[in-house]
């Protein structure tokens, strides 16, 4: 039986690969894409949203647009990385069809209570949708079976020195989804560097000589551009599809129970996710994070599933 | 000739042989050993360094006693690393000198105005007499050549997630100097953490067959239950001789210049140095930052000094 | 042609008269009543809200349950000033009719969205309603004719030394909407204390003789006691009328365009509403602040109104 | 016996009155004059305090000068009130005598831990000699017979919406202070702004016809000026004497003993002392806090002294 997921994302480069795995990969049901402000505004993020799932054909899943903005801080994007569209590179034909009726907040409820507690939620953007469905019901909570979300950093963060990009841009909701009591885990940027893209993989991918991995190899290229100008990586992370790959198989991260804490008072430090390590708090563990990614495994899932698009 | 050097420190079992490695190696003229409350109250580690000083005949160096407290926090030991007495383990026969008549932060303010600018700090300490010092007269600070300190993390803390102990001790004070303009030198956890003290370490010193060598690998033999009991660590980290190594060679660490702030404010990051290494903050570098460490040299450079007591 | 206004509230006996004022009152068409957590529970300030409209006989007008806890900080009920059902001291016959189908954040939405700009908005309760519609339906925010809302203090407030309930309970929410951008009128501890329900008003309710004015005499009953009890006021203040009578006749307070900030930081002084009256931020004014209030005009005005109830 | 009292201060046209009170006045003696830096540098607060008792031909008492800069902000003068020379306004002449050779936080440490208990320190300025002091040696605790300090607000501060100067100068001096649990009388704006130097009270002073009280009457004029511009004011409230007042008439201000915290990490409310009128936070109280004056009796006691100078 295939898990069922919701892929809550700010496609952006990788949201876009982690989209394309999620739909695709047999061991998973893909029930609904939901956008949210992050890499770009949610106009720009859930027209790529649909724009990908356009390309690939992906066209019986509701994509739902979600929160405008964080809870409380004002939005910052990150065209920097991801160009002024959120999605600069490739050429990318329009969306051949709609965004679903309902808001992302309301699809979100509304598919959580109706469950059987069966869903894993997977977040790749900024954590408003789900702190705002949350709050608004939160009867939804215990039907979370779990969350695998791409976010954070144990060391150094990438946005500022000691937050990442999707914990930082929204750090209230982050803050009320890790205090929510269900199983979480945590990708954060050190298992994200280690998914690098490399000139090696995105030649595999040019060379299945199809659209869809072209897409893929034209994403990876601009994406590398962005992280040599900007962070002077060789090669640029490919943080998003990481969580997914850590719903298919668990084990393709190496992680450790701990409790995190996400700072929303510092003046040099709001965002960050404390995670204690040496279990200095006291307080019980709340997610599992990962330190360290089976490199070899996640590409040659990534790749074989991504082939298997024309 | 010699660089001049005065240790604040905290003894602390790292910090007396710290204090052993400045005041005999050739490289170094120690000027003067002044103490704060940080491992243990300020009269622990003020006896603590005359008792190392006793022990070891270093009878011509004085010994000021100095602030009972951090500036702003309430004080807090680390009994559970360095015993009730901040230098538990090795019998140490009582101090055969007494203290200098001075106030540790008088001390310093003289030795400064006094001098011509060529005198290096060594903190391993919090850094409490310094910022008291800087404070209370600000002339002192452009005759301040560089300060060698032992304290922060770039990634994870020791004390609380965020935090390594020095900093978090006195957060106040670790702003004040961090903000001085002379130049810094920080030797944080990710490089003290490679000067593991093993096995084999403590054999060459006991092989020295020799009372100070005898002395330091009963510190280790200390050091190493409390690491192993709080950490998990097999062996234990010696943080502050890098501080006083990294003066000796500074090429024994590999470092990098980049702007460090000192988090006072948030609700789980206080006392985190929050080191910019991606230069977002576009602040101008105040420090050179530590990450390794040249273990096999720092090792003999040590040893070596340590050779050379009765 | 009678103003219109949403009446957003946590009753509470306050809430409650500011209910039957809003209902009744020839200047104002009450289009609806929004219910939040805050004096009690959310589900507990519905019941007192349907029963308040039941006893009163405003049965043509929708009551919808609102968010059940703040945007980020845990909840906390003001029992100690209410009781424990939010509403206690008089006898009060269940609710005759249901909740309306919609969440109030839903309702909110949609009357302003399809308004004509013609609404008032009258929050006499925690933010949280209001915050979490903007930032669901951010096209809202044009379409509010203007907010008058009780809450916070110049000086001192009431559940800290810094901050009034309303503004504590969730001063992320209510930092949301200080910054939204439309007319405020905020109603502070300084008018409202100066709204005392002596036992001479009291007396004029119960010579009316009618079941309703007796229930708001037997509500001043009870919120005299818990005056006495937790301030040691010889009479208790009404608050929440005072927003409602500031919509009818805006000059019945005495007030000043001011920049107000609403603190969520501090260690001692989250949720204070910082009211900037020497203008020393050099930010636009954003709020018309009372801090007087015409006594016997309010008095007059409100128990006339209450005479018309039975 | 008269009153031993220190006065600690920045004069600053109401501390040089408050100079001129402290030292004249039959019931204190006065023995020593401390300054800092606050309305002015240190350098230009000193040498106000040196033209004041030069002035005045007070000879026989040491000014020491103390600290440059607040323990931890960057320091703000306010120039705005008191002019570039920190006592803009009257021609004085040059000081006819030299600064106390001590610093004035050794001359401070000095005085009370020779002591029997029974000095009084009133400082008058920011209050980081006072906590320097405290924490360079914290002996001399419990040898302060009590403080009687200008400074703060209940509602509403002065120099930002929530701070008073004094405190918001140096916050962190303030709550070193606030916790030393010693007896402080804490004399806030709410007690000064009822001392307003009206153009009868300038009259009276005037009609003297001698040179120390025409000198107060051309500071008055030149305080004027500034609370007219600044504030609004129609007369300036004259803050510092209002402390050496309450030594010597305890019951010239009506106070109440309650708890108060500085708040320093606020993002719009620090400096702000939070007074827990309503007893909230369950915390002793630690200051008895002024919340008026008798006026009249202030006046006389201190136009009475002025006169007796020449």
């Amino acid at each position: 039986m295939r898990q069922k997921i919701i892929l809550d994302c700010d496609p952006g480069h990788d949201d876009a690969i982690a989209l394309l795995l999620a739909a695709r990969h047999p061991a998973l049901e893909l029930l609904a894409v939901t956008t949210v402000a992050g890499n770009q505004s949610v106009e720009k993020t859930s027209t790529n949203a649909l724009k990908v799932c356009t390309l690939a054909r992906i066209l019986d899943i509701p994509v739902a647009r979600g929160m405008q903005r964080p809870l409380l801080h004002p939005p910052h994007f990150a065209a920097d990385i991801h160009g002024e569209s959120g999605l600069d590179g490739p050429d990318v034909p329009p969306p051949a069809f709609p965004l679903a009726a309902q808001h992302a907040v309301d699809l979100l409820i509304d598919l959580f209570l109706h469950s059987d507690g069966d869903i894993v939620l997977v977040p790749t953007g900024p954590l408003t949708n789900i702190a705002a469905a949350i709050r608004r019901e939160p009867a939804i909570v215990p039907k979370i079976q779990a969350i695998s979300l791409m976010g954070g950093a144990i060391s150094v963060g990438n946005v500022t020195a000691s937050a990442e990009f999707n914990i930082w841009a929204d750090p209230e909701a982050a803050a009320i989804v890790f205090a929510c009591g269900r199983p979480i885990t945590m990708i954060p940027l050190e298992v994200t560097h280690q998914a690098l893209a490399t000139e090696e993989i995105i030649g595999r991918l040019r060379a299945m000589q199809r659209p869809v991995p072209t897409f893929v190899a034209d994403l990876l290229h601009y994406f590398a551009d962005s992280y040599r100008q900007v962070f002077g990586f060789p090669a640029p992370p490919l943080h998003d599809p990481c969580a997914v790959a850590a719903v298919i198989e668990p084990d393709i991260i190496l992680a450790k129970e701990m409790h995190v804490e996400i700072e929303t008072q510092g003046a040099w430090t709001v965002g960050r996710t404390v995670c204690d390590i040496y279990a200095k708090t006291g307080l019980a563990a709340n997610a599992r994070v990962g330190y360290a990614l089976q490199v070899d495994r996640f590409w040659d899932l990534l790749l074989d599933t991504i082939q298997g698009y024309e």
